[in-house]
């Protein structure tokens, strides 16, 4: 792969998704025509990363709208509907998944013809992937100025190229800074248990030629009491009307460390990741994943037989923790009830 | 392996391990009569937890001291010293494999003749494999009434007879409760990046009957949030006289979280892992470990290729977010400078 990293790409008539199972190892390509197929990766997280799936889904609601219309048999948009419930059930957490999903299903509400509704789908699907790309170069400019004389930034998880349609949210604001000619050290954990931090930011950051530091994620206490990390970036799976952040399961501890040695905790997102439909993050689902992800790596059973496992993959981050909230439309601070919203209908008024 | 837990057993002039690198799917003895494989058992963390190295460390001095003797060439004392340094530089954090080596060697050295020395080094050796299981019944009595009434409690790393020399410090403290009748829900980490927890801790409960839920490290501010757990308990590599206690990385950031959470946070140890020699937490060395233990698994590489890596193996948690010290003397509170003196003291007057 050369040039950007293009995690999702629409061609003749087929999604083909990099497998990010297969990364670093190997760069395979999985081609789908099928939207249960897309569900599918989406579950086993061949692509994973709000934004992606946020992306995805519209391209699989774009393979549904042609199954469905081939099929011609009368109630496109009912069938559509049940397509649409499918492809948003995929994982629960991410808000974004949703957002595209439902907006899909409003432009094909809008259209009479069934044939015409399949064209502005893929429209609609492609401008949601640009529009991604494009909000991620403008969050890494809003928070290019915030890691500015900073010694040093820790990030966790995946929120690059690979969790977006391009470019990336909390590793954007990174290699935007880096890109602008900041110099700071990076950190980065491993992000048990599916190591996307190990597997997936180490791999871009490489590529990126961005020198970095990966810890497991216990040692994040550590780095930052010892003052090498002068902030915080983490990107989010959704962010509720209050500011509270769903994010990769550990963002928690993350912001309580920052806070407790004086680092700003940032996080990285594209408005459409703010659910102004949940007023704090008490409501927002938290998906749990298989125990074999904790249990077993590679297939080979690591921990002792009989033990229980739970497998949350995410936290929310009390708002109270977040120093600011990086978005497409600029660096949101606290109250954030009426700045997100303000940020939300801004952001709506661009795309 | 039935009954109690032996993961050091001295028999017939050799010391035979419980090999840890290889639980939980086998369970294998590595015999030793020369202390050099000793040496290489604990670095290579065969042997691992800072009483079970302390142990393993006086027998290491039986094996060096019988080879001196034999030698018969002179200077047991001065070629005695040189192993106990060769000994105790094999991990740097934990105190107690310093204690346990500066102590034979205080024996060997009121010793005129190296045969009687060789003898009374053994009985040492045997007794502080004693009174290391007896302290950690005692801890395990003095930290129970601590759990009483809880509904949870959480821990990391390996703390159990696995550990130690037998029955374990902070899983005796679990365990002794349980056996008291207390019922509670126990939690524990996996612990990266060598998974004591997914490995061994998990072994051990499940051999104890004691019901369990593992989490991936970066989980527990998550539990500790939504209240589940109503106490931490770990163990310790060091103590500074403060209080300050080094411990597996990760520890700063359970204790941080504890806190932050309205959860006490217990450290249990014997006195031998107080080191009245470090006034503070800033002194404790603090081991870097392999980058191989984060980047691969199994020996299979996890992480991408080119990334730099920091393998931190403890971190230190300041004396302020340590609740009390769990120790065979009693239960320690601050302030700690005093207290912990007296119990060392007390310690030594029962040792």
């Amino acid at each position: 792969m050369q040039g950007e990293i293009q995690p999702i790409l629409w061609e003749s008539g087929r999604l083909s998704l990099l497998d990010q199972t297969r990364l670093p190892r190997e760069e395979v390509v999985v081609e789908s025509s099928d939207y249960r197929e897309v569900i599918a990766s989406i579950q086993e997280m061949r692509v994973r990363g709000a934004p992606a799936i946020g992306v995805t889904g519209a391209y699989a609601m774009v393979l549904a709208a042609r199954e469905v219309a081939e099929g011609g048999d009368g109630g496109f948009l009912s069938r559509l509907r049940e397509a649409a419930e499918e492809i948003k059930a995929a994982r629960p957490t991410a808000i974004n998944l949703a957002w595209a999903v439902e907006r899909l299903l409003g432009v094909a509400e809008g259209e009479s013809e069934p044939s015409m509704a399949c064209e502005t789908l893929l429209e609609e699907a492609k401008k949601i992937q640009r529009r991604d790309v494009e909000a991620n170069r403008q969050i890494g400019r809003h928070g290019a100025s915030l890691l500015r004389g900073r010694q040093g930034v820790l990030t966790h998880c995946n929120t690059g190229a690979l969790a977006t349609a391009g470019y990336g949210t909390a590793l954007g604001v990174i290699r935007a800074a880096w890109e602008q000619g900041e110099r700071f050290d990076v950190f980065h954990t491993e992000t048990r248990p599916f190591l996307q931090g190990a597997r997936l930011t180490a791999w871009e950051l490489v590529k990126l030629g961005i020198p970095a530091t990966m810890v497991v994620d216990s040692a994040a206490g550590l780095i930052l009491r010892q003052g090498a990390v002068g902030c915080v970036v983490v990107g989010a799976d959704r962010i509720a009307a209050n500011g509270d952040t769903a994010n990769k399961i550990g963002t928690y501890g993350l912001a309580v460390l920052a806070r407790e040695n004086g680092a700003p905790f940032y996080v990285a997102a594209p408005t459409s990741t703010v659910d102004l439909g949940v007023a704090s993050g008490d409501e927002i689902p938290i998906e749990e994943r298989d125990a074999a992800e904790v249990s077993e790596l590679g297939g080979v059973r690591t921990a002792a037989e009989g033990i229980g496992i739970r497998n949350p993959a995410f936290d929310v981050t009390p708002n109270e923790y977040v120093d600011a909230i990086i978005t497409e439309v600029g660096v949101i601070r606290p109250p954030y009830v009426e700045n997100l919203r303000a940020a939300v209908t801004r952001g709506q008024g661009e795309g």
